[in-house]
């Protein structure tokens, strides 16, 4: 039975959601269909939403969270839902709300900004921006407060608990091993991705993206995918959540692979328990924890063996060529195929993790003011060149490439690793679990997978911080070994190597 | 040089205003790309934030209002500011919250079980949501309070001052002249319009109606146009202002003539000064202004012989038999054939003012609680038959047709006659200034048109109600001769009878 003040407490959190949901609206319909010119009053709507929002969290939410702290009658999920609201309402609420609306308003204004001088190839035109917002950003920090360095502080928000000292062991060690496991790869024989690069009719790629979302089992009475600049997906409701995708003509890997991605998010979010939105067993974990959802789907079994011997037919069916002869593992090789590229979201699986080291470094001295905006660029360049031996051509396949920094989100790269390495320990422990789960994925049978993850993971909402909800699944905590074991195993199959 | 006071008062209305944004947004997406499944979350959402918003009128804008009423230092334009500005507000604050939340969430979810009734052609399926809409308007209307009847309360909100026995002599006056208008024009040879609807690719014609827009002067920059099953224009911002149509492959008009009524109100909104967001100064004057907006877009150039003479070519592409040697005569007369039809939204300039009537009648008796809704069925018939002397062949073409009840719109529907009025007497009035105007629309330049709305009409926003905007645009108050003799004129070249 439900405490009835808790019954308060929900209904309270519902209403705040309900704003969050009509901001979050402003923001999809910025990056699909708003017309260019609305750009400054959407930043200015933004803003306002925010300063409202912050205010419904000071005198609504934390009012009846205090009260609830002191309530004796709760169950135990009701206590944790208690116990986190207060801790992240303590947090936010650092924050005055001038403070709040200024960021609003700086990065709805920031990532436009960072569009325009990415297609102009001009870091100039966007650096008083990301100084701008880089200064915002260091005020957060300070409001927020932090133990060792200011980078803990935005860390935090998108990462509870996590340290710059935790990451520079974990990230130590990642660069450790994957460093001479890239020379070991490149080593081998190579491998011919070529053939997969064939003109697509878009019309064609479209409706197979459509095809793959209703079998992974994508509900579109509650979503929807459409055309954006970069993928995202957006949690507007537990009944409305919404992906975008991209599609190059030459390039279907690119559509199939950021679909795949992006439904793994949606999925996540379309399970979260929707009696308490707005609560914490209402909101995804973390950042990391959302990632492993995203990248289990895109990498773990979307670019498994089993997946493309599911779909080879069907995607050959596409080509021009039909794939001209290439059987189900030829094709999986092509698509897990190793190579160092200046750009983040085309890399492999391995040298994934060596972008997010760079930018992770990058940042962590931005932000302690210890690297200047206008050194950026030459920090990133040499940075690539030290970690993947190469070069970008130019500051827009460089330095300009992510979307991140322009929208305030400094400390937030890391959990693109923390993902992926949390998703290979999920998949390892999902294996185990059910025997059958490779000969399910070779049959295009992905329901028992799905009520995995949302029984062990979805259910779960935000009640734990990622390290305790990786022990109540997996019964340890983060573990970096299952991801370089699941790489090692993975590739020797893609590259002939002796295990 | 604006007033301290005055400024403050700006600043705090655009706030207010980017909310409103956020709640037309939630609306626009719901008729466009909402996912089905979010309909009840929707319906929440607006409900919250429509209780946030009335919220912020009342301890933000009204304090400020108050305070300005007192302060000698103002213009005369701020003043009249204030002083509208107080009214609307002294108006809308009589409403409780609850009830402002009740009505956004009941009417989210009656117009989607008013859509599912009328695809299912049951009525049945809607009445109960109207009774409730009804029951809710009621208590509207006596908390607004009024002098002579009910009814007069909820017209005011779209077309304030205006009363129901105003409309009873003016809508008495238009049923008297146009019914026998409409025998006399029945006892002419016919007009045929058959090769008018033939089958035109979906795509060619979207593409048309794109091509259009930029003709007419829509700034697609500032704007968009999608697909919905009913089409509308939707103000979020002066600089985001977008409407949708609709395409069907066999009636090349349907998206023609909704894609020019459209843009007539956007190009209203688009028009209203940006600074006075939120201000009466800011706002469109009324309903009926914004409708003959519209009209004097759609029918009064639109449906001219000179419109169709520079763009008969144009059309002719289109048909697959390139109109079969129609001179733009006959095109003319086509589109502007009179026949009663059961279905507004494709009556002629004529028979149309004679739905309104029905309707009027009818919500009329509704809110006084005459009519039981059970009886409306019935009751629209009769009347129908009275009136236009036909019957609908089902509830869906006949009772079910229109959205307005469904979205607490009842008060509204008078205001479309009063349009096409004050459409006809704008018309003669900027045809009298411009003599030249028949010349320009034959040219395709509509630039003179564009430049004499703004003046005179767009540029007011709402400082003066209806009646005393038409004084000062053409001299005098509404007067129904003009739109009379307007008919009386081009129908003589369409059905060829003496003047």
């Amino acid at each position: 039975m439900t405490n009835r003040s808790f019954t308060a407490l929900q209904a309270a959190a519902a209403q705040v959601q309900d704003l969050a949901a009509a901001m979050s609206l402003l923001s999809w319909d910025q990056e699909t269909y708003m017309p260019a010119g609305a750009i400054e009053a959407r930043a200015g709507q933004l803003a306002t939403l925010s300063g409202i929002h912050h205010r419904m969290l000071a005198t609504e939410l934390m009012p009846l969270a205090e009260a609830l702290l002191q309530e004796s009658g709760l169950s135990e999920t009701e206590r944790l839902n208690v116990e986190q609201l207060h801790r992240q309402l303590t947090r936010t609420l650092k924050l005055p709300e001038d403070l709040v609306q200024s960021l609003a308003a700086a990065t709805a204004q920031a990532q436009h900004a960072w569009e325009q001088a990415r297609a102009a190839n001009s870091f100039a035109q966007f650096a008083p921006h990301l100084q701008h917002i880089l200064e915002l950003k260091q005020q957060e920090a300070e409001c927020y407060g932090y133990a060792a360095e200011r980078y803990d502080a935005l860390l935090d928000a998108y990462e509870p608990g996590m340290t710059a000292a935790q990451l520079d062991v974990l990230f130590g060690d990642l660069q450790t091993a994957l460093v001479p496991f890239l020379q070991k790869v490149q080593g081998c024989t190579q491998v011919d991705d070529s053939f997969l690069y064939q003109a697509i009719p878009q019309d064609a790629q479209w409706a197979f993206g459509l095809e793959l979302l209703d079998k992974l089992g994508y509900d579109r009475k509650h979503g929807r995918q459409d055309i954006s600049a970069h993928p995202f997906s957006i949690g507007i409701h537990p009944t409305d959540v919404r992906i975008t995708t991209v599609v190059k003509e030459k390039d279907l890997t690119a559509m199939v692979y950021s679909t795949i991605h992006e439904f793994g998010h949606a999925y996540y979010e379309l399970g979260l328990p929707a009696a308490f939105r707005g609560l914490p067993q209402g909101e995804a974990c973390s950042l990391s924890i959302h990632e492993s959802q995203s990248r289990i789907w895109e990498n773990n079994l979307g670019r498994s063996l089993p997946f493309v011997q599911h779909w080879h037919r069907r995607m050959a069916g596409l080509y021009p060529d039909g794939l001209a002869g290439k059987d189900a593992t030829q094709v999986f090789r092509a698509l897990n195929r190793i190579a160092p590229s200046p750009i983040r979201i085309y890399a492999d699986e391995v040298t994934y993790h060596l972008h997010i080291i760079l930018r992770y470094r990058l940042e962590r001295q931005l932000v302690a003011g210890t690297l200047a905006v206008a050194d950026l660029p030459e920090a990133w360049n040499s940075t690539l060149k030290e970690l993947l031996g190469i070069v970008p051509a130019s500051d827009a396949e460089g330095v300009l490439q992510d979307v991140h920094w322009s929208i305030g989100a400094l400390g937030y790269f890391p959990t693109y690793s923390l993902g992926s390495l949390y998703a290979a320990q999920f998949w390892a422990h999902a294996s185990q679990a059910m025997p059958a789960l490779e000969a399910d994925i070779a049959a295009g049978n992905y329901e028992g997978f799905r009520q995995w993850l949302r029984t062990h993971i979805h259910s779960q909402g935000r009640l734990y911080d990622s390290e305790t909800l990786c022990r109540r699944v997996t019964g340890e905590g983060l573990n970096a070994e299952y991801f370089l074991s699941y790489i090692e195993r993975k590739f020797a199959t893609v590259y002939d190597y002796p295990l």
